[in-house]
This record gives structure tokens, C-alpha cells and sequence, in this order.
């Protein structure tokens, strides 16, 4: 019998492992409860109708066509029952003799149920496109409202957290509202607002004064206007509660302030930190296991670091590749397990057309604007699956660029009673 | 005051429609239920992972940025009250001055309220999207599954209707099922079943015995089981019951078989066929109205032809052309209207990948396979809105073509208790 892997998670971290995994004489098992690999960084661009859904998913099975030793089973993660080497799906369980853990994270509220209960999350592709949806339903419910202070309320959006994904929401918004401006000939665009709200004092935490008050500008120029040091305490569905006693009335709540790991994670046996990561010991082995090994998103690594590893798919990838060698060696007897070290890659954000920030790295001084969003381009386009798509998805970037067109904008999920 | 036009249905004959009105000295209201233009004849490629949404959906208010006399109004149309020359919508009315129906067709399931409830149709995005999701997860469902009949009704697909929506979509279908080969490593693909079902005695009933004959052996070569003579009476989600006392356990029926108009069409006080057709005359004014017209599927012209003209695009927008002329004649007083004179273009269907029918017609004589294919090809772009869709659809098709991959394989609406 050859040992069987099990891999829990298509994303970066697991398609990477799986695939190493793939090449060796074991049995691997992936489990997903999405047929797809989702590229998550572009998922702000097709909330803003730039991309399409399949030309940021990339269907799971296809990474493995060459390799009968993969199965994919589409089931969603429960637990894992570590005395038995079993993992619990949905769909029944799933006996392994290595597992590696890497179920990624999920939009972290912090307790504010009213908020996740109203708010979009910008974690997976099913709320991309109802974001997408909303957003520009708003603009045709708006145009048909005789009711001024409804009207407002449509058309005011607000954009929480002030990290990479909230500044690429808000910036690529922007943009989409200023081709909505061209096409709706009879509605009043002073009406609209669009705000992005941090609660910390700055925006891109990671990156230098110089690129965040940069950011700060292009994005003001944009027309967006950002709100720092303001905390979100309450959201109905109508109104957003900040901590200060401010209001603002909004039917359009973006939350990118925050991730935790999957709560699937809370029930594989071992130990987890506040934002239910599992604590990983320096080999990325899981706390307290012998054959249970985590990375990326869902994993808290921090030996040598102040704070755990960023959540950015070059931690899980790197991690990937680790808990490779690691379950190898142990296939073979050997119990001296490699150390993970973490290579910071730098990190970037688009603000908008055109316009980026990219932070130093090993390889790079700091950078912005046009070359920046070129080397922005160029790296996600080498990330991504398949040659079809980087050859798909540089079309429409060109074409957006040149054109500014988003052709996109489709409201996918009407309900006729509205 | 401009004479005030109201445009209903953003298809074929509505957009034209309304770019033509958009010329003139009026105000138009075109409305629709979705914000926008759907390419049709294209749905089954959506359905079967070729296509994405987005690429065969153009946003209505796009082809009106430059015309401020055009104004786009989403809503879903209800009925019309002739007296007050008022459009009855969801969303309230919309007063006219001249009303143009081109509202369009849906699914006919004939009154058989079995079927209408469990099985797909194939005339909105979201049909072909819930198609595909559906059509995909029955593979990952049936490769969890122990139970052999379970399986077998998992792995089942049927198609009703041999007109060219059935046979390009069992085509389609056909040529997924053999890329999910690739990719199912323990799947027993002598489980899978598809089949073409259709109640007269023939496939494609507008083309001659010789392409019928090439349509049929195609399909079977494709794996199609074709079944002809054959009626459809009850479909509980887990049999399909035949007239002849048959029976195929399958969970996918998939119905091509018929379309009637949109239910509004009855609500606008006037005469309608057994298809829920509004009766016009031979100058597409609705019988007994003055200023109301109707083109395309919605439409029973039946002026020197033996039958209603087909549900085809070219019958609405040549229809589109002759009521805005009339239209035009009205409102400048004079009441010798225009003949409607449709010009039968001839007909085609793709079977699949490189294989097509082209029908006879004044401009060609009839051909078929790889080169009825380009045509097929070229005519649709031709037709296609915008220039970045003809070059993106383009390239997929070529890329299709080439590497026979569906990089569209995603199922997007996973439920996660299933």
C-alpha cells in the first residue's frame, strides 16, 4: 500500500502541494468544496465587472489530467479526527496517513453579526459576483426612485479596510461608476458617494509613508473618500454605525477588513489562536500531530517572526513546498524535519487604472504609479492558471486600459419582484 | 413635446428598434427586465462551459452612451392599457405616444407543469448558467456516490427538442462529457448517457433529408443517443416518462422543445394565438390598435405564409426596421404604412466542435461540416455586439478549437450541505 495524502484546500498552498505530491509514488487525495482553483487576488475585478468568473476560477481537475495517483473529492472539510487519521467531510470520511492542512481563510467580522449579516464579504467568487450584481442593480434602482433620500442611500457605497483589497475595491469602483455616469443620461451623479473606511490611522500598513500618502491621492483624485481612524460598530442593511456616533445611510457595505481562518480548522484536534489558525511548530508541522501538517492562510507560523506570517499566497506557497519535503522525509524514517523559512516577497496593490504600489522587496526598490501597475500585471499574469487565460485576461486589461469599457456589467441574479 | 416611443425587450428586434428611434427627433423608453442584450443563439455555448456570461451579454445601456434621447428603464413589463396608452410595469407605468412589443419568447413546456418544474429551459443567462453548474456537479456527485443506480440517473443527461437549440447543445454536451473523461480518474464512463430526444420524426425540421441525415450520423458519432418519434409526458426530477410507456431515470432534462411568447403579451388588450403570439397585421400593428406594434417571437405574423414566421433573430430585427418606419410615417400624419416583407436568410446549426449544417437561401446553396462551420462562426461574430466580444469569443473558439479544453467548467452555486 502506498501512503495517501490528503490535501485539504485548492488554493494556493494546496494546488502547490498537491501537485509535488502528484509526482511522487503516494495516493493524493485533494478535498475542496469548489471544483475550481480561485486566483482570490483578482476577485475585486470581477466584483468591479473588469474579468469574468472563468478567467479567475480554473477548474480543479484540469491541474491534474496527467495524474491518475490525484483524486479530487468536491466535499466540505468538518473535522478532523486525528486518533483515527480520518478527515470528515460532508460527504463521509476520509482515511489519510499524512494530512496538510491548507483550507485558507474567510472574512473575519469580529463578532459584529449585524455587519456579516448585511455586509459583503470578498472571499469567494459567489459573493464577487453579488457584489457585482448590487452594485450596479443600485444604479438602476436609483434611477427609477422619485424618493430623494432613498436615491442617496442607493447610491452611497462604502468600502471597509484599508489593506490591498480594500484599496483595489474602492479604486476599481470608482472607475465603474464613472462609466455608469456616461450611461445613465437622467440620474444625478453629485448623489453619489463612495467611501473607504480604516479603522487604523493608515492605509497599506506594509508599505512606506511615501507609497501610502501616494495611494491616499490617487485615490482622493479618484474621487473616493477615505475615512481613517474610524471604526464600524453597527450596519442594518440601511445605515452604517461608526464608533465616533457618525451615520452613514448606505445599502452598500464591502467588508476587506479582515480574514480568519476557516472555522473548520476549530475542530481538527489541536490548538488554534484567536483568529482560528492552528499553531504550527517551526517544520509546519501542526502542534502536538505526528502526521498533520498546515500552511498558508489557516496556519499560525511565527517562529522568528513578531507576528504570524501574512496572509498572501507566497506564504502558502513557500509553506507548500516545505510540508512536501517534510512528509517525504518522514515516508522515509527520517524524523529531522526541515525548518521553514519565510522569503518575503515584497507586496503590491493597484489603486486603478494605471495606477499601482509596489513595496520593497529583495529584488526591487519601492515603486508606483504606471510602472508599478505594469510589474503588477505582469506578476499576476505569471501566477495565473493556464495559458489561455493570461492570454484572455491580458486582452481585457489592454482593452480596458485603451477603451475603459466593463463590459461586465451584467446584473446576473434578478429577482423579478424588485 | 416629442413624440414619446416605448421600446419593450432589449433582444434583437428592441435593440435595433431603438438605435433606429435614437436617430430621429423622439424620446424612447426601452424596457427591459435585465440590464442587458442577450446573444441567444449563443446560450448553449454558455451552458456547456465554452462561453462565459459576460461574453454573450452586452449592457443594454452601452449601445445608447450616445444618445441622450434614449432612456434605459429595468423593469419587468406586465401589461399594456391601450386606453391610456400606458405600459404597465413592476415598477410602475410608463406613458407612450407609440409602443413597440419585441418582448420576445419562453420556454414552452406545453402544459405539462411536471416538467416545466424539473426540468431546465434554455432561454435566460441564468438557465444556462444553472444548466452548466447542474451538468458538472451531477459528474462530482456521481463520483462520491456507491449506490450503482443513484449513478447511473447522476450520469444520465437528456435533451428534448431536435431543433437546432437541442442538436448544437447535445452536441456541446457530448464533447464535455469526453474532456470530464480525461479528468474523472475512477468515474466509469460507460455510465454516462446522453440523449437527443424529439417528438416528430425528424431532426431539424427547415433542412433538407440530406443534412438531416449528416446531423443525425454526426450525433451518433458523437455518442448522442438520438431518439426520434419520440414524446415526452411526465418528469418527476428522477424518471423521465415517455408516451410510449419508456421510462430513462435521469436527474437532467434539459427543454429545447418549444417556445410561446412572454406571459405579458396576453395583458395587452388584444388578440393573441395559441402561443400567446400577439396578432399583427401585415404592417406589424397589433389587430385593432392604432399606435402599438409588435416584431419577432412575440409576434403571429402570418401575412402570405403558411405559418407564423420562425423564432429567429432576423425575423425580429427586419421586423424592427419596418416598424420604425411606420412608426415614423404615424407621427408624421401619414397613414399608408409599410408592408412587412420578411427576407428568409436560410438557417444553421453547429453540431459541435469543427461540424455544422448550413441550409439553402438566396445568397448560398447548402453545405455542411468544417466549412458550414466557419460560416456558422463568422455570421455570429458578425452579429455580435461589440468589438472586444467578437475578439475575446474569437480567440476562445480558436483556442477551443485547437486544445479542446472548457475552461469554463465551474460549478458557481454549490449549496454546501450537498
Amino acid at each position: 500500500m502506498r501512503p495517501k495524502i490528503v490535501v485539504v484546500g485548492a488554493g494556493f498552498g494546496g494546488i502547490v502541494a498537491a501537485r509535488l505530491f502528484a509526482k511522487e509514488d503516494v495516493d493524493v487525495t485533494l478535498v475542496d468544496r469548489h471544483n475550481f482553483h480561485l486566483f482570490q487576488p483578482l476577485l475585486y475585478q470581477v466584483s468591479s465587472a473588469i474579468l469574468d468568473t472563468a478567467e479567475i476560477a480554473f477548474p480543479t481537475r484540469a491541474f491534474f489530467r496527467d495524474n491518475k495517483n490525484v483524486e479530487f473529492f468536491m466535499a466540505k472539510a468538518t473535522g478532523v479526527d486525528q486518533e483515527r487519521n480520518v478527515l470528515l467531510t460532508n460527504h463521509g470520511e476520509v482515511p489519510y496517513d499524512y494530512l496538510v492542512l491548507a483550507a485558507g481563510a474567510t472574512t473575519n467580522f469580529f463578532g459584529m453579526e449585524s455587519v456579516a449579516k448585511h455586509a459583503y464579504g470578498m472571499k469567494t467568487l459567489q459573493e464577487a459576483v453579488a457584489i457585482r450584481n448590487h452594485f450596479l442593480h443600485m444604479f438602476e434602482r436609483a434611477n427609477k426612485s422619485k424618493d430623494a433620500e432613498e436615491r442617496k442611500r442607493m447610491l452611497t457605497f462604502v468600502v471597509v479596510g484599508g489593506g490591498p483589497t480594500g484599496i483595489e475595491e474602492a479604486g476599481a469602483l470608482s472607475e465603474v461608476i464613472n462609466i455608469q455616469k456616461k450611461e445613465f443620461h437622467n440620474l444625478d451623479f453629485s448623489e453619489v458617494s463612495l467611501y473607504l473606511i480604516e479603522a487604523t490611522d493608515k492605509l497599506l500598513p506594509m508599505m512606506s509613508d511615501d507609497l501610502r500618502e501616494y495611494t491616499l491621492k490617487v485615490l482622493q483624485k479618484k474621487g473616493v473618500k477615505v475615512m481613517l481612524s474610524t471604526q464600524v460598530t453597527d450596519y442594518d442593511g440601511k445605515e452604517l454605525s461608526l464608533k465616533d456616533g457618525g451615520k452613514i445611510p448606505t445599502e452598500t457595505v464591502i467588508w476587506a477588513a479582515g480574514v480568519k481562518a476557516v472555522s473548520f480548522i476549530a475542530n481538527c484536534g489541536a490548538e488554534v489562536d484567536r483568529a482560528g489558525r492552528v499553531i504550527v511548530d517551526e517544520n509546519l508541522r501542526v502542534k502536538g500531530a505526528k502526521n498533520v501538517f498546515a500552511i498558508g492562510d489557516c496556519a499560525n507560523f511565527c517562529h522568528g517572526t513578531e507576528h504570524p506570517l501574512p496572509t498572501v499566497a507566497p506564504v502558502a506557497y513557500q509553506g507548500a513546498a516545505v510540508a512536501h519535503r517534510n512528509v517525504m522525509r518522514l515516508i522515509k524514517g527520517d524524523n529531522d524535519l526541515e525548518v521553514f523559512h519565510y522569503k518575503d516577497l515584497g507586496a503590491m496593490a493597484t489603486i486603478g487604472r494605471g495606477e499601482a504600489v509596489v513595496g520593497k522587496s529583495p529584488f526591487n526598490p519601492e515603486f508606483k504609479g504606471f510602472l508599478a501597475w505594469c510589474a503588477w500585471m505582469f506578476v499576476h499574469l505569471f501566477r495565473l492558471a493556464g495559458t489561455h487565460m493570461k492570454l484572455t485576461i491580458s486582452l481585457k486589461w489592454a482593452w480596458n486600459l485603451i477603451s475603459g469599457v466593463r463590459l461586465g456589467r451584467l446584473i446576473g441574479n434578478i429577482k423579478l419582484d424588485e
